[in-house]
């Protein structure tokens, strides 16, 4: 865990609770964390749900590396210490999301098993739904469609650490839900997610 | 500006729109900034403020020192570029929420012009309300209240770096609200507020 550097603060209890957001919204706050190798289809069928559920009038919100990175954690690489110092700033700001109500999308390749565990952790402590989505191709199928062509680079040396490639991709030992993506349709994919979010009450106030 | 480390990224254009999440909230995302010296009421019209636009049925979401420096901002102390860096976070924080739609109350001394002009800058870049409320009360007001029992340890040389005593406050030159708290009722200083807010729109779609 992260030192706490800062003294003389204490949680703040807003006089508005999360359960008044959670009427105001139809909904509860949760992070769908998709983890999974570049090109596994994380982002693709965030996408699709994110769509899925805005069609149902639920607020959701996709933070990927991409947005994330341009943004809050531009000061951060890639080398393993930025990389969980991303990730934990990463579920810190999922966790403040859930406490808005927000059903937050968090689409990182996140390799590290440590990392995730923490921001399940994060989510615990705070009685907060956390579902670790684990979207899972062989490197093989994940290299072929190298959508941003950073497979190629990396197997040229000029992108360093490259997940899958340079730098380990530790599998999730418990993660609620499994989608093989080269194996499924979209709307597969997705029907499973709104199921197990309906089974968890996450759809209505 | 803090310096862009991780390259090979790009925003990611989601497939669901600001304007698509503000359909279903029936109002626009913004950020109010609240400055001032410890004590001079920020969080209190602050509290107010959410509970009047809860009760109208939107989404707000406070931001305040304490929630944030007991997580995403825990590694970071109260030097000048802590400081700055705290505000850059809470900043980018602010603008996802705006993002998403939240009328985000974010509460903070934030002592320093430049790093409050960083914010403002950030927010007009992406097209984004935001509104500066300096809360404005003379030093002796602040200090008389002293809710936290925190000038008092300052003076007694406890706390190094206490804004007032022993840290600049910048006042702003250019805030969009100025409250005087102990000059005003907390109705009266929450209208002004949901007056600007109706001027601009936010509380509709």
């Amino acid at each position: 865990m992260t030192e706490q550097k800062a003294t003389n603060v204490h949680w703040h209890d807003g006089e508005v609770t999360r359960e008044d957001r959670s009427k105001i919204l139809s909904q509860k706050g949760a992070t769908l964390w998709f983890t999974g190798l570049s090109g596994s289809g994380k982002s693709t069928v965030a996408v699709a749900l994110e769509q899925a559920l805005t069609a149902k009038g639920k607020l959701t919100y996709r933070l990927d590396g991409d947005n994330i990175r341009l943004g809050i954690n531009k000061n951060l690489g890639f080398s393993a210490e930025d990389r969980t110092e991303n990730i934990r700033r990463i579920g810190e700001i999922s966790k403040l999301f859930v406490d808005v109500g927000v059903i937050t999308l968090s689409s990182f390749v996140s390799p590290y098993r440590a990392d995730r565990d923490l921001v399940r952790e994060l989510h615990k402590q705070a009685g907060m739904d956390f579902i670790e989505v684990y979207v899972d191709v062989p490197l093989d199928v994940a290299e072929d469609r190298d959508p941003k062509g950073l497979y190629k680079k990396a197997r040229a040396g000029e992108i360093p650490n490259f997940t899958g490639i340079s730098d380990p991709y530790e599998e999730p030992l418990n993660a609620e839900v499994v989608l093989n993506s080269h194996e499924m349709t979209l709307e597969q994919e997705v029907d499973i997610l709104l199921q197990i979010m309906t089974d968890r009450g996450l759809l209505a106030a």
